[in-house]
């Protein structure tokens, strides 16, 4: 049998790899009045006039809904809805297996922005938060926002927070390993996606003033209509402006001190790892196949190297934050995630190596600590955040 | 401990009474591969460029979607779709228990019909099939309509098919029991709303000719603008023309042979049952108090008698059908649930009581029979239907 087979056998064998289970047996009467009828009868009135109890009774306190439209899969494109179902399905069996995290695969049709954002706020009211995945930008960023400010439960895009989480993660102990303050850092990020741009955000958001933002038509300035407004009014911020149209990563990546890719196989050379300043950090995420493959990148001078594959040392992979990110953000109650919390976490990670080295910058995608350690920086998050908030 | 803190106890302890299962552990590199990636992305693009895949590979080849609005929940009215979430977590519990069927409640916000089928629809590629739960006609009627025709998964409404078959199938009964012939039998049914309309339809299906439709104002007559335009279709079709406009029930009710209930408490009296025919058959099916007591409509000379309670023999309840009969929608890959299905479901289950008798019309709903029964009967039905298909 083929690996291809293998495969396909082990996801056909239950139809798919999740179940939905029942923590209650039902064998008689006794129990039917308890489980259904007339048991409900006694939660429902008191829901219908306590609406907020409804996620102390009822599994809508626990269960994530993981949306996709499959219209931005990794390394495969716009797959539909259909397609993106197997990589929302895997992610929900990590939630369960990783975190014990109850989460349920819902494809969306690609509709308008509008109705996507009405089709999850008309079934909201059953889930304690929402799991973006795989959606293309711009569509990702409007409905990423609308959700999280029309909803009262949190919001979450794994490709944006997630990427942008771990990447931080990854760079605090980088920065480490090459002796340089993180905040002095001169970083490209290349490729300006969901993920780029969210990973950008919060690189600034911690204080890395000199970001430089590449996509494949070159920097990206304030006034180019190739790009969307997302990324137009992020390179505004930065000052990228006419004078930097067109300008290609082989120039501006001279005397950077990293490159965060996050665009398309093998767009990196050797040459442009030259042209860094000393001690190169490169963080070529793109999957399956990096901007640079390893070795290059190593001969070429390059001190720390990451990718998103566990071929390699230093996977920097979302699989470190969602589960225990959404463990933490439903025991700790906390609604929204913002740019503080996704710095808290990005540290919880990074302090989770207490001596980082070149070839160990992240715990690996199955050290137990990783859950806790995330699930702890928001319990601890939330507490602060809530003190702060009573000051 | 009073009864009612013990069951809010039995249902926070683990919010709700469901859980996502994991059918396949992640504890290595190996098992990542194979349950995530790079082992999706196999999944997603054989999906992607064939999409009726996905029931293969995927959760949404079993998992049914159990959606309400709350706004008719059986006793307690528009208690809106947080108050629905405790019936449809309790009717998915019963799916999983009696039926091992998959079943997620989904609570979608009080919109438009237009704006419930968008959304149901949007979601519906994650779904094997749609149960649609306490939703008030004639919004009922509309959405189920529309998405039974847009979508090629079965779509049910368990307030209508569901009410629709168990009735039937406990009229086939008493009919034998009284000794009279099904088709000839007069019957007044009370109560238009989703469950009397499609039962009183399903009645008409299977031949009984003599059917007068009642509600709280009287006899439903065709121009009648108080009733919604597919009750007075339906009245039209019966020829209940303005002659008939205002009659009470207590009028109409005379010569009959049954009474099917689906109204409210206590509106059927002594003299009502009087007045009826030679033996009657009284189906006072309003939950939690029915139509009449079971003792003073047997005083007044009712020879069956069936209600919606477990209090007293004959409870012809919808738990009856649904958990079997998604089961066999599921297993026989039927998409639609036509009259012909409901009266080959009502049969089957009628020919479970070899010989019925005034205290026994319809199995008990713990009968562990009755799940197999009901699937058996579709899975035959399948093959007939598909027989009919190629003659």
């Amino acid at each position: 049998m083929t690996e291809k087979d293998d495969i396909l056998k082990l996801h056909e064998l239950h139809t798919g790899v999740l179940d939905i289970a029942s923590e209650l047996p039902v064998d008689d009467r006794k129990d039917l009045a308890k489980a259904y009828t007339p048991g409900v009868a006694i939660l429902s009135k008191l829901i219908a006039s306590h609406p907020e109890l409804k996620d102390r009774y009822t599994m809508s306190g626990k269960l994530v809904a993981l949306v996709t439209d499959g219209s931005a899969v990794l390394g495969l494109g716009n797959i539909g809805p259909a397609g993106g179902l197997p990589v929302i399905e895997g992610k929900a069996l990590l939630y369960k297996d990783l975190a014990g995290v109850n989460a349920v695969p819902i494809s969306v049709n690609q509709v308008s922005v509008d109705e996507t954002v009405r089709t999850i706020k008309n079934i909201a009211g059953s889930f304690a938060g929402i799991h973006l995945e795989d959606i293309a930008a711009p569509r990702c960023f409007e409905i990423e926002d609308q959700l999280a400010r029309e909803l009262d439960i949190p919001v979450y895009h794994d490709d944006q927070e997630g990427t942008a989480i771990v990447v931080l993660a990854g760079l605090i102990n980088a920065a480490k390993v090459t002796g340089k303050p993180l905040k002095s850092l001169k970083v490209v990020v290349n490729g300006v996606g969901a993920s780029g741009l969210a990973t950008a955000k919060l690189l600034d958001h911690v204080g890395i003033t000199n970001l430089t933002l590449v996509d494949k038509d070159g920097v990206i300035t304030k006034n180019d209509g190739r790009y969307n407004r997302y990324q137009r009014d992020f390179a505004a911020k930065l000052g990228q402006d006419d004078s930097l149209k067109n300008r290609q990563l082989s120039d501006v990546i001279r005397g950077k001190d990293a490159f965060i890719g996050l665009s398309a196989a093998n767009l990196m050379t050797a040459d442009d790892v030259s042209r860094m300043a000393a001690d190169p950090i490169i963080f070529a995420l793109a999957n399956p196949i990096p901007e640079i493959d390893p070795e290059i990148a190593s001969n070429a001078g390059a001190v720390v190297i990451a990718t998103g594959s566990s071929q390699y040392p230093n996977q920097v992979n979302n699989i470190l934050v969602f589960p225990g990110l959404f463990k933490g953000l439903l025991s700790a109650g906390i609604k929204h995630v913002g740019y503080d919390l996704q710095a808290v976490v990005s540290n919880a990670l990074a302090g989770m190596i207490a001596n980082p080295t070149a070839e160990e910058i992240v715990p690996g995608v199955f050290d137990k600590g990783v859950v806790k350690t995330v699930t702890n920086a928001l319990v601890s998050y939330a507490k602060k955040d809530h003190a702060l908030v009573t000051d």
